[in-house]
């Protein structure tokens, strides 16, 4: 039994979408929308009442919150056929939690507001089990719509940061996010290649360092994952060809802002030739593979 | 009065040598080596009896501690005229905290055996603060000569890794850890650049990222400093020509082992970039100026 009388939308009930949506179950009434069967009967399992348009899911919200994989997904999702816009009621704020870049959501935000709805940008880092847990770190850029929103991403979050009063502000500082958590990951990836290139311990080296001034959270968390990749892989927690994505958000905020980022655009080109190499679907992890793989050791020793 | 019969030789009284010699002049007896005499004097006045050369500063010393910039400084305190090997008494082991690449520790430890003194490959970390209150990480690759060294090490270290039981196993690691931390700053450097591209305030975007998925040691330590660099500059710690001779050993050691690291060779390029605007002397936090001029921002705007 819902705690309270709001009622939310959630528009993609994927990795991050589904467990946001059954926590937020636990106090909102809560309808969603996902293309694929199989989501939508998780979804059901969760009290959460799934439906094929995002137009069905929408005529009793209060709120719609986007959890799409990126910008052509959101716009199909809010002004397509069967999208949000056709029920949902006009004045009710839509939440984007998805990363799309900043002048993606600039863009969606300008279109919204001249069909009469506020845009609140608030993409959210974490991971799917943060997600499930209300532990998520939320970034907003947005100021119309917030008093309604305010307790659903009270809700979703641990750490919620007020960014700027625009649509775009919580993208900006999303993507610096994105930024350091590519490139540690690809350093770590460096790190680990390196080690066993150099028939150093991997396990030693995450153990002395990941404390120490080389230490880093990505280091610390994806390094002993990354030993997984030899032994049949991590579970997937998240997926290469997310920072394929977030990573082009990156160079393409850089090169717009004029500012050089010659590390991001490395670790940019890393994620591609995994994606390419066939791991777009692995967890991140696997992207040591491409600088040490399985052979590399056995060959050089 | 020392608490130990020890006496050790410290060879290079330079940002790391000089407090290391202080702090162990408080355990047992220190004599020491600088080329520049007020760095002589400065020794003197912390109880460390500084010599104008390797071989003035040994006769007396059961153990030498190399803390001198680079392989070839090293080359001459050891084998030079009046070098360290002129005076200090055969047997006795040679302490080499100075990063110069595991190649390079090999070649000096071959050298020193053939002349009947064990190496002690022995790389630290942690800065010059640290240094003078015995709170270093120090990684170890050595076998002979460790039962002697182990006080000295000890007295240096609150982290001492034993890595691997032949010199150059312990610059093996530190090499790594130099991949991390130059790839950790450099990628500090991109976001807080990013961040004033974006209109952003860096000191909220340093608040908002530094204890979650985005965070390293470097962020949160660097990227205060990096704000510093458009108000005069942060106090010298660690300087930028460091890094540009750590990359180098990295990116050598990358290439001898054959491991691809992209980032780190990003890394070194913009190092060696600042190095080449005159920042060589600088604070290595000054590297955001590179990718984010102060004219940058108020052009932008």
């Amino acid at each position: 039994m819902p705690e309270s009388s709001l009622h939310v939308a959630v528009i993609g009930l994927g990795a991050m979408g589904l467990p946001m949506a059954s926590h937020l179950a636990t106090t909102f009434s809560v309808t969603g929308f996902d293309p694929f069967g199989p989501r939508r009967e998780l979804a059901a399992q969760s009290g959460v009442q799934a439906e094929a348009t995002p137009a069905a899911a929408c005529p009793a919200a209060d709120i719609a919150l986007l959890a799409v994989r990126d910008h052509p997904q959101a716009e199909t999702a809010l002004f397509g056929p069967d999208g949000v816009l056709s029920t949902l009621r006009v004045g009710s704020p839509i939440i984007l939690t998805s990363t799309v870049g900043p002048d993606a959501a600039r863009d969606l935000a300008a279109k919204l507001e001249a069909a009469g709805y506020p845009l609140i940008d608030a993409p959210i880092s974490g991971g799917p089990v943060r997600a499930g847990q209300g532990d998520l770190l939320i970034v907003v850029g947005a100021t119309d719509g917030l008093a309604i929103a305010q307790p659903v991403l009270d809700a979703l979050s641990s750490t919620l940061t007020m960014v700027g009063p625009r649509p775009g502000d919580g993208q900006a500082l999303k993507a610096i996010n994105q930024l350091l958590a590519g490139v540690h990951i690809a350093a770590a990836a460096e790190a680990i290649a390196l080690a066993r290139g150099l028939g150093l311990d991997p396990e030693v080296v995450i153990q002395a360092l990941s404390q120490g001034a080389a230490g880093s959270f990505m280091f610390a968390d994806r390094g002993p994952r990354m030993l997984q990749a030899y032994t049949g892989g991590a579970e997937v927690k998240s997926r290469v060809d997310i920072f394929v994505k977030d990573m082009g958000i990156v160079t393409g905020v850089g090169r717009t802002a004029h500012v050089p980022l010659p590390l991001a655009a490395a670790a940019q080109q890393l994620y591609l030739i995994a994606e390419a190499a066939g791991l777009g679907a692995q967890d991140d992890s696997s992207v040591v593979t491409i600088l040490s793989p399985d052979h590399a050791k056995a060959t050089d020793q």
